[in-house]
């Protein structure tokens, strides 16, 4: 159950506001839990490119414009000094600064004069469903992203800054920016193959041999794409909102590609409500299957009772006491030497038949373990 | 049940209207019961602010016009005669009022000439959930908030204003209305994240071990949700149309913070959907899990049934009258000296494994309590 | 059941077209059942007012022009002769004049060069739920409401224009029409409210024991919620034209009006479809219950069954023929002198309590009588 | 069952393409059973009128044009040289012929150049649910309307046109085509009509006693309303069109009337949706009703079982050896010269007491008739 | 189960994207499995044609603008090289290259400069349903199609293109496009009917006899027509888009081809939801028919049970040791000569007699065939 509970204090962290209700606006009020700020710079343009971690953020006055485009990258929200530094040297808007430290806001593009702000957010799988907020500010020749903490799914888009003659070191911030996207977006996709796989090892599951714990695991997912749904929707609108509107920073050329990355986005929900639905089927699939073996326990009661009891009522009228004399027909069993034995043989074969029976349908045995949490599958992964 | 008929009660008061259908419209009836208005008034610009109660509406009079803002806060509408003082003096449109008084708006917002008309409703978490509807009245100079009874949400704000040097004092009568709805917005978090745990309590119960209770507190909690969604609705209309349509008195800038305000009103609408879902997954989990349960009690039942009939039949079969004469071996427990009592033993023990086994399943003992409600776990949060 | 009988006649009755399909449009063909008209005028200015029965609508021409409104209320559409020649006399369009006489329009707002046409549905809970069609014609200084039959709503507005000094005395004859619109709106307040209470009773019933009618009663109200919604929804769209559309006779300040009018009706939707959603949890609540129960009877079944037929076949294994000679232990009751009366009053003993047990539990009794229809909280109120 | 095998028969004719995937487009493939089309042409102005069978298209040209509505109707659509010359004298576009051959087009209203082309759904009740194409061109001073079989609803419209001083004679083209499109619309009413009393029908017999016949009919009556309303939803979308769009040849005057005909299709979706929803909750009311039944039928297994199984056990404990030598009291009805006669007459009353009460339930006799189906109520009407 | 294995396993294969996330745009990563391209010429006019298959791209350069129109059909998407060089000839963007090989874009239309790229999906069903990419480029005087494999539905457009005077040979490039995406529209009928007759026989099978592989089969059919949903719903979008927007090279005349073309899809999108609602309701069917037959079964138990436990009781009771000698009619049987063998007979009897009536009812054999998959009767069409 740890997956469950992990993912769970998850979502409820990234849940709790820090600014309390009415707090003033565009207010900085830090996680005190949440890592140190790392920043890290990549500066480049067509012929070179450097890469630089940054102890003070007022070095990087000595980049900005000084190279065709400057990525500052900055992991962890845990200071809001050097925050406040961060958004003095580039002018990023107080109450955007305050989204970004207000790790839970829904993606969306915003532009604040001259700064464009995009909200994403990015899935990972390491032991349990967790997502990172990404905050990005573009400028006229700079790009700053703010993550939650270190470790992100970017290093390919790096590794293309760092190789000369790619497109992405011609082009200019906004064309950075579409990359970071695109990476984001496209990090949904091995994230829904796994759910694929899950739904399909279950409806095998059910289709076999339907237990308890398929409910609660049929529930799990559903909770969990209704978690993902949630961040993937709005983006889908700050996607739209890129490719039809004119954002400041990002070119005509630009905007072809962002219209490919808002392609993948819709193809992600497509897929997304498509396994909803296959889990409300199985959800169908299960109950109707509870409804059969409800049936089939039913028939096997129904048809070794009223085999029974008119029978035994049939003996029971007769007390069979029916005269020996009258005719050695009459339960000469009674007579016999192992009579008594051969009765209680009869009686131990018919009982381990009918628990051999049972065993073999699953309804001695594992009938008892249903109450137990099995071991989910869900762990390993 | 009391958290739940308080519940009702404020929501059968709430609805019922005070006019009559086919009234003169604009006719301000008022609520009897209704606490009597107490006005407060803090009127403040940059340099300095002053607060005061306020005992004849007339003294108004005296500040508006010469402070930068004036926030005239009213709280409790139980005297049409003061209300209409109040509305005289700042040329409030009698619809407008009767709004204020009929305490069962939707959010909204009017324009009435150069007054702008708000509403939105403010909910509480006191031993139950309350809402309690504010309405606002922006004009150039001055903001008017009409509130149902004393206590609110709003001390954060009136502690910004006490401040110097925050925006708050810096800023026009629209940043006021703005600062205000914020804080209402806001307050809907903590109320939610209070739902957010008790779904998780709830889940928890049902997939250990679900009761009758279950069902009627996932009932209660849709109800709940219910109501708070169709609080909020309106209020993401009415904040979205004060962020895209050009409303009086309302500054480009503030509409930047509204469109924040915007956001946050969003998210609520998301997390309330999300819980509205989770409470029908939670539904549906608990009934699946009932179908479980009277599969296994099916199971239990035929399998003990159709191991005894059988043999019963055996034994009612031949009366057990096998000829001791014939064999030693022929029931000699007949002839034992504790034949009976071994026989009465035998029963008891039977009887007593079985009672415990039911008792540790919880279907004796347990079982009857579900008939009287189990101490909720709502009442004492 | 008559309740619901009378609504459904009332249903078929209005549903039945009296025109044949393929009749050439605009051709009045009026339900000979239909009570006869009853003309009443009330033509006033600021100043005065006459309120006067019509026996010949030819009367009508008398007045017409010389008041500043006249309001003309024909109450019954029995008689085609006399509804044409009112259509002559005010130039009314044959189309709107057929709609008026069908009576199963959707509420709507059509204009016909300089008459604007309104249809509304005014409801009536008097010992079932009723609906007429109230259809109006709006000129320069007239209004003509035609109505199903006599008894209406409308009382209130009739009282604010035999005051003085009311503002519908000032105003003109589009201000009218919305006094009107307004009361009809109104009034279906207080039969959501009826509707809540029941839902509120039925809510308790289900919790403390659920029979089979309530079934029958959620189903019947939500039929009657689907019913009054298939009214509601067309008159908000028919406001909303009134409010946003440029409508001959509709002062801007009327608009006004009309718009508070519509957030009426915005809210009675909103409570309708509250209803509805309530209703549905209302079913999942008693099915959820009656599942319950059958666990809890299966419970009884099984837990009964299964310590008995054990120990019974342990009984009937010895025949309980132990030898009493082996030992006095063996079987004394056999010997004793009340054995026999003994073993009936046991047997007695534990019949009664089972009954006893079953009828407080409601099994018997109760249960029986679930096959006829219990006494309706619907009936008398 | 021959009501539900004749409309799966007519719906699996319908869907059937004539033309093979991937044909040239405008190809007339004619579906060789389809009956050969008559041709009857109605040609009148507002003096006078003529009306003529048509063996050879050509005639239609001493026609066109010298009258001022020519209307032609071609019913069958079984040899596509007729077909292709009627499209010539009239210009008809060959798309459109190819949508008037396979008739499963859905209700549109396309133009091409100056010929407007119309697709409409007439249904008609004989047997079975039976829906009809029924295909419009509208020029300048022609109609002409082809339909799948002869026999139709139209003749209402040929009455009216026979008759002088009706306003269809002194109006033009458009106008027939509005009242051919009103005779169509209004002709789902009576078949709307009677679903709603099948469903009146289906409520009463789910509330006094349900039968498994009720679900098939239900579930029957969802299709067919389905299919009900695949045809009248685009019905909708077309009218809309031809009221708020310029289309050549209706003229503005005309447009009124079509609002009219468009209001009547909104009611009949409606009614529809209404009959729609009804089903479900009707499967739901049938449903809980099995749930019930259930219960009750377990409740008297288990209050009868439960009852006997203990005193069965404690007669069997005693095994009723008691000794009448100790007291007359010991079973005195052992020595009864009529025991044995009246043990088994109990016996006898005890069987036939509970198979009376199973009758009376419906249990028995009805309960193995449930398998067979049940003689339709929808056969007959 | 074969058919659905290789179902899944096509969708699988799709699903998985080639490139890795945060790759470079445009990057063309082949599938290594994906079969080699086989390039085929089709270039005509009006008065000749030629067709030919192409070995080097680069050969293609001889006929582009030399032709009226040139189809350059590529089957295959294995060699990296051979797309690049057709690309580069034809001046194709690499993002839309990109969408080309990764075979799992939604249907749309981007337009880069002067090139129009389409995408839509053709359905094939063999053993298993699966679905096919194709792309179409569409220039001023060419068409390139790229699939996935050999083998499509185009082959009757080729066939139109081979005879002379057909419109195919006068058109123009955007006329061949809109024929291929007729015949792949149009090719998604037969598959519908395919599935409206499973429907029909699952229909008939659950109104016959439900047995438990019904539901598995309803289930694959709806996870089907979601799959194929998933593919239609963009193919109208896109098919709107070309009849509404400019686009280059789609002339007017052809645009009405594609409404017509739109029209088709926007009827099989009707049938899908048909379908999928047809399902929905046959699992309703099909869980009250498993409700009928519980209730069916538990008849039968509580009948039988309740006759035969009272009478057994009064058997025990006497003991049935009636006094022969008080009377001959005490028990006369158990003095007979075969009284033993006549009470065996009839135990006998009844056994054999309810065994054959459970036969009779399926409740035994077919019962326990239930757990092994039945022969689907989907495996041989």
């Amino acid at each position: 159950m740890s997956h469950k509970a992990r993912h769970r204090d998850h979502v409820r962290r990234r849940l709790k506001r820090r600014a309390e209700p009415g707090a003033a606006p565009g207010s900085l009020t830090v996680d005190p839990q949440a890592p140190q700020p790392v920043i890290r710079l990549l500066a480049y343009n067509a012929e070179k490119f450097i890469e630089r971690d940054i102890a003070d953020p007022q070095e990087l006055r000595n980049f900005v414009g000084h190279w065709h485009v400057c990525w500052v990258d900055v992991d962890g929200l845990g200071d809001a000094h050097i925050l406040e530094q961060i958004a003095a040297i580039f002018h990023l808007h107080p109450l955007a600064m305050e989204d970004v430290v207000n790790v839970h806001q829904r993606a969306k593009v915003d532009t604040f004069g001259e700064r464009t702000f995009i909200v994403t957010h990015m899935f990972g799988l390491t032991d349990h469903l967790a997502s990172e907020q990404v905050s990005l500010f573009l400028g006229p020749d700079f790009l700053i992203t703010f993550q939650e903490r270190p470790g992100d799914c970017l290093d390919p888009v790096r590794e293309r800054i760092r190789k000369q003659e790619t497109r992405v070191r011609e082009a200019d911030a906004g064309y950075l920016a579409y990359a970071i996207l695109d990476a984001v977006t496209d990090h949904y996709f091995p994230i829904l193959e796994g759910y694929g796989e899950r739904l399909e090892a279950l409806e095998d599951r059910i289709i076999a041999l339907p237990d308890r714990a398929v409910v609660a695991e049929i529930h799990d997912m559903k909770r969990e794409l209704l978690y993902v749904r949630r961040a993937v929707w709005p983006q889908r609108e700050a996607l739209n909102m890129l490719v039809r509107d004119e954002i400041p920073h990002i070119s005509a050329e630009t905007r072809l590609y962002l219209r490919d990355c808002y392609d993948h986005c819709v193809r992600i929900i497509d897929l997304l409500e498509t396994y909803r639905e296959v889990c409300s089927d199985l959800m169908d699939l299960y109950l109707s299957s509870i409804s059969n073996r409800m049936n089939e326990i039913m028939k096997v009661l129904t048809v070794i009772s009223t085999i029974f009891l008119p029978i035994t009522f049939i003996a029971g009228l007769y007390g069979m006491n029916f005269d020996p004399g009258a005719s050695p027909l009459n339960m000469p069993e009674l007579k016999w030497r192992y009579g008594y034995p051969f009765a209680l043989g009869l009686m131990a074969l018919s009982s381990i038949g009918l628990v051999l029976f049972y065993v073999r349908r699953g309804w001695i045995g594992k009938g008892s373990d249903d109450r137990r949490a099995p071991p989910s599958s869900r762990e390993s992964p």
